[in-house]
């Protein structure tokens, strides 16, 4: 690593103060067009907007506004954690900001931080929820009241705004807020931890970025302080919701509430890696691998259980009932992506892809304005569709909603997008590493001088051709990494079949004008069988293609048919299609019997087809239908 | 019928003005010994002073006391419908001196009733948690307050003492009650309903017994004031959870809240009775179709969502998430029993014997002193001892527990075992059916006379020879139910095999004193298999051994081995036990994986081994284990 890069101001929504890969920031790194570039513009377009447009409408925003003038203890909108949503969307427009700065949004970005500015209170407290006459007090309900939670959000979008080169307003702002609570939580205050884990990362990243110590070491409270079941419990959450059953440390696998899980753990690697805690990190290696082999859906999601939002027991991970919030699949990507950053490890990188390409990128429709919440993977009822003027419940049974009561996922998902580029690349002392497969460019300077990239995917994820130009002052080392679903992968440079380590084609040189890695992967559709353990999924099987995971989706079967009726012959070739497969399918007759139990394996008359799969993350764009990710098997396999 | 019949003061918890089949009061049928006899002695030796000391000792009780002395409005203990579970112990007690009568139990009896009766109110309201200053208005939450809900288990209470020969103090309680529930919410009243049905039922009963046609009126008024979406939805309860989407009669199948859903139809079909409304009871029977077809699991529970305790899709049955509560399986033998009585159809009746034997008794620990909430048909994880002393939550992934914050089962066991005897046997004009298999005698009046059967199982429903000796003055025609599981079963009287027709045995003759009819069952175990829509339970199958199910547990397995590494060898035939079946198994060696899912299905290494299965009820009787009702079927069939 170069003495000369400042780190402080580089990186994107991470940047830890060692690592063996350094993460590249918004200067570093930037998508050019295909599948991503499209998603960017998605969210530019229409996502970012449309949060905010709802925001306002139903006074999100303005609890601000009254905050200011005294009157939002009469008149507060929303739960008690919509402060976040305004945060998270701030953070989103301060990425994209970084992406495309100087247009209109940049004056509607420092209009919203003024209303949020403005009602903060002289010691630094800033929450519209709590601690007005009329109000709860502050810090009276840290299991439910997500202040600090709120408070994280804050930080982050903080974050965004000084990594994009300013250190304006929200940035002030955050410095004297995390003042204010490592006054009231730090080591001379209350040995009390929020319900909602957050504010562990967003406390480390400020301290990396604002080079505050305090608020790095406050993080590590928190996160000590978990797992003594000092949070009161209800009927319904325990201890282990709250992922304060046991400390982190000492933990073999995620459990709980999801995206507490992932939120946690994201900040414990970012504490661990601070405070140099290698038995803190192993724990959070080992919970990952073990809730990875055990308790993750083909998407990448996690959450098998509706009730609490939680986890289910190791491998309970029912289709019908998959929970797969989007908001934990974004706290799944986070929580990787450091353990990435750390460890080098190709298998944090694999999550990574399959999840922001299956389990987050389902959420948003595909004209950015509506959203799911819970990303079922097999959809038993058509929904109905959404009426696009209402705040909606989760929308747990039916098609996207354009709001929510609880509104996490959208601007969840809007900076996640804002900042996508992050996950691209890498560098280290002697070299660049590409992770998520991406049309890009890539200009960095490591010990020998710059580094540059431009990635041209020819329509990755559809397509896997994929070319990488490359130049360098010095030789470096260029890894691509091979996807671990990608066996047969070749890639070549100058004319040589470049090795593949560790998960990654590594081609040294000193790369020159014209110099070209050329990655071939095989997109042929190919079928996934579930571990025999999935009770859920006995005598199924999934079709991926490339990074995808695919689906049939009702709308491309026969007239009436639901994905009830369909069983996959896995005796017939999968078939290609340039963004899906074909597949040979029985469609079995409706029939009903009084009593769903009987002496005899049902034996039904079939009439056989072929269907098209889509991708998952596509599906639900065509109106009412039902879906299945998992397709039941022909007894004749 | 015979006119001079009071069938006011007959009957047993059930007892319709007009219908197909007269049910017996507890003068006319009682348990004699046997499996049913155990159980009501388990009952009245242990569950209901379990229930008493509990309720004592938390409050519960002593709530009606500071509800008499002014003082509950400062101090009242557990939730708002506490009240209800001393109604329905009452009823309990109620049935239970019914069967045996002047013991010690009157006196605590009697303690109880008058302790109740203090707190009630000049104008008849009787709520220990609202309307006094510091409580919330009567009726001012009627979504959650379950103030009707609670009225109707007093009803119910005061029912089982006015049908088993009391006119007392409860009796009274409940007609001021009543009267003051038609004042409020009668014609002149709030066009409004309770969030959670009961009352209906309740109300209908109390008015059959004490010949108010009023209180059928306001029973009415509630079942057509339903679909209508009056009731305040909330981000997780919509109108679908409390049945208020849609008017009872037009609905085509339960949804929502399992219990509500049943005790609503229940009412309902009192109402369609006491009005002859054909529509409605057609509606319901429609309903109780679809929902036995696609919505119940094989143990008759339903309920495949812990979230909200509510009905899934369609063959969305889901082992290890089964809920299945106790309270919606006793539910659901309410409602069979109703249209049992109005149809005669031996459907119903196979429904009940099932849910009785499988859904309900799993509830109780064998000692009667733990009791389980939901009930899920796959253990995954081996649970804890519970603590005796402490009230648990609803112990939804652990052993039975002594009492719950929501304790509606243990109550709902008790009053259930306590009027067992009701499900035994019904008459009409020219004779007698028998239902419930149980040790029993029976002794009424039809048009000729008398008639007595005094029933010996021999152990069923673990043996399956029985006898039933026969008197009757005059010819009179007795039916014996052949439950619909027992292909090939015979019944002969008097050297004849005797005809079945609609699912009885039929024996027409004037029986005399020596007269015996010999029913034999097949009790070798079968296997069962799900219908292949039920996507959770694809590639296995169960185990039932006459009207009981069966399950494995991991305490019968080698010393290590859970039940998620067993499959079952459908290619050797089970073997018997006395009281269940042995059965082939393959026990699949540990491995692991990084990923659960791959590009082929898993080979795994196995080894052979038989396996005892237990009856499902019976099962976490030995100490924490695993289990599973449904074994997947090993590869080779």
């Amino acid at each position: 690593m170069t003495d000369t890069l400042d780190r402080t101001r580089l990186g994107g929504p991470v940047n830890p103060s060692a690592s063996l890969l350094r993460p590249l920031g918004p200067s570093e790194v930037r998508i050019a067009g295909g599948f991503w570039g499209e998603k960017q513009e998605l969210n530019a377009g229409s996502i970012i907007g449309h949060c905010l447009t709802w925001m306002e409408r139903i006074g999100w925003v303005g609890n601000f506004d009254r905050a200011a003038d005294g009157t939002v203890a009469e008149h507060h909108d929303g739960i008690e954690f919509v402060d976040s949503e305004v945060y998270k969307l701030l953070e989103a427009m301060a990425w994209e900001l970084g992406r495309t700065p100087d247009g209109p949004l940049e004056t509607v970005y420092r209009e919203l931080v003024e209303r949020v500015a403005a009602a903060q209170e002289p010691d630094g407290y800033l929450h519209t929820s709590f601690g007005r006459p009329g109000q709860p007090p502050r810090y009276s309900d840290l299991e439910w009241g997500h202040e600090l939670y709120c408070f994280g959000h804050l930080f982050q979008a903080a974050v965004a705004r000084y990594r994009t080169g300013h250190d304006d307003t929200l940035v002030a702002v955050a410095r004297r807020l995390a003042d204010h609570v490592y006054t009231e939580f730090g080591p001379e205050g209350r040995d009390a931890i929020c319900g909602h884990p957050e504010i562990e990362t967003a406390l480390v990243e400020l301290g990396r970025a604002l080079r505050e110590p305090r608020y790095i070491e406050l993080a590590g409270l928190f996160v000590e302080r978990r797992g003594r079941r000092t949070l009161k419990t209800t009927l319904f959450q325990g201890s282990e919701y709250f992922l304060d059953d046991v400390p982190v440390r000492r933990a073999d696998v995620l459990r709980g509430h999801a995206v507490r899980a992932m939120y946690l753990s994201a900040g414990a690697v970012d504490v661990a890696t601070e405070s140099g805690d290698a038995e803190l990190l192993d724990a959070l290696r080992r919970q990952w691998d073990n809730t990875v082999a055990h308790r993750t859906y083909v998407t990448g999601g996690i959450g098998s259980h509706h009730q609490n939002e939680e986890f289910g027991s190791d491998f309970e991970l029912p289709a019908d009932r998959a929970y797969a919030e989007t908001c934990a699949a974004i706290g799944s990507v986070m929580f990787s992506w450091r353990l990435l950053l750390q460890t080098g490890d190709a298998r944090y990188a694999d999550l990574i892809e399959r999840t922001l390409l299956n389990a987050v990128l389902v959420s948003p429709r595909e004209d950015g304005r509506a959203f799911y919440y819970a990303n079922t993977l097999h959809q038993r009822v058509a929904g109905s569709e959404p009426d696009e003027d209402e705040v909606s419940e989760r929308a747990e049974s039916s098609m996207r909603a354009p709001w929510f009561e609880v509104s996490c996922c959208p601007t969840n998902v809007a900076r996640t997008l804002a900042s996508v580029s992050s996950y691209v690349a890498t560098a280290t002392d002697d070299g660049v590493q590409l992770h998520l497969l991406a049309d890009a460019e890539v200009e960095t300077t490591v010990e020998t001088g710059a580094v540059r990239l431009a990635v041209r995917t020819g329509g990755y994820p559809y397509a896997g051709s994929i070319e990488i130009d490359a130049e360098s002052e010095g030789e470096v080392e260029v890894r691509v990494r091979i996807p671990g679903w990608a066996a047969g992968a070749v890639a070549r440079f100058r004319g040589e079949e470049l090795p593949v380590v560790d998960g990654y084609a590594r081609a040294r040189a000193h790369f020159v004008s014209g110099d070209r890695i050329h990655l071939d992967l095989p997109m042929e559709p190919r079928l996934t069988y579930p571990d025999a353990r999935i009770d859920a999924l006995r005598g199924t099987v999934a079709v991926e293609r490339g990074p995808l995971v695919l689906c049939a989706e009702s709308t491309d079967l026969p007239s009436g048919v639901d994905v009830s009726r369909i069983a996959l012959d896995a005796g017939v070739p999968l078939g290609y299609l340039p963004d899906g497969a074909t597949v040979a399918i029985a469609i079995a007759e409706p029939r009903d019997a009084s009593w769903p139990y009987g002496d005899a394996e049902s034996d039904e008359t079939v009439t056989t087809a072929t269907a098209r799969l889509i991708p998952y993350h596509r599906w639900a764009n065509r109106g009412p239908s039902t879906m299945r990710v998992f397709l039941p098997v022909t007894a004749a396999h």
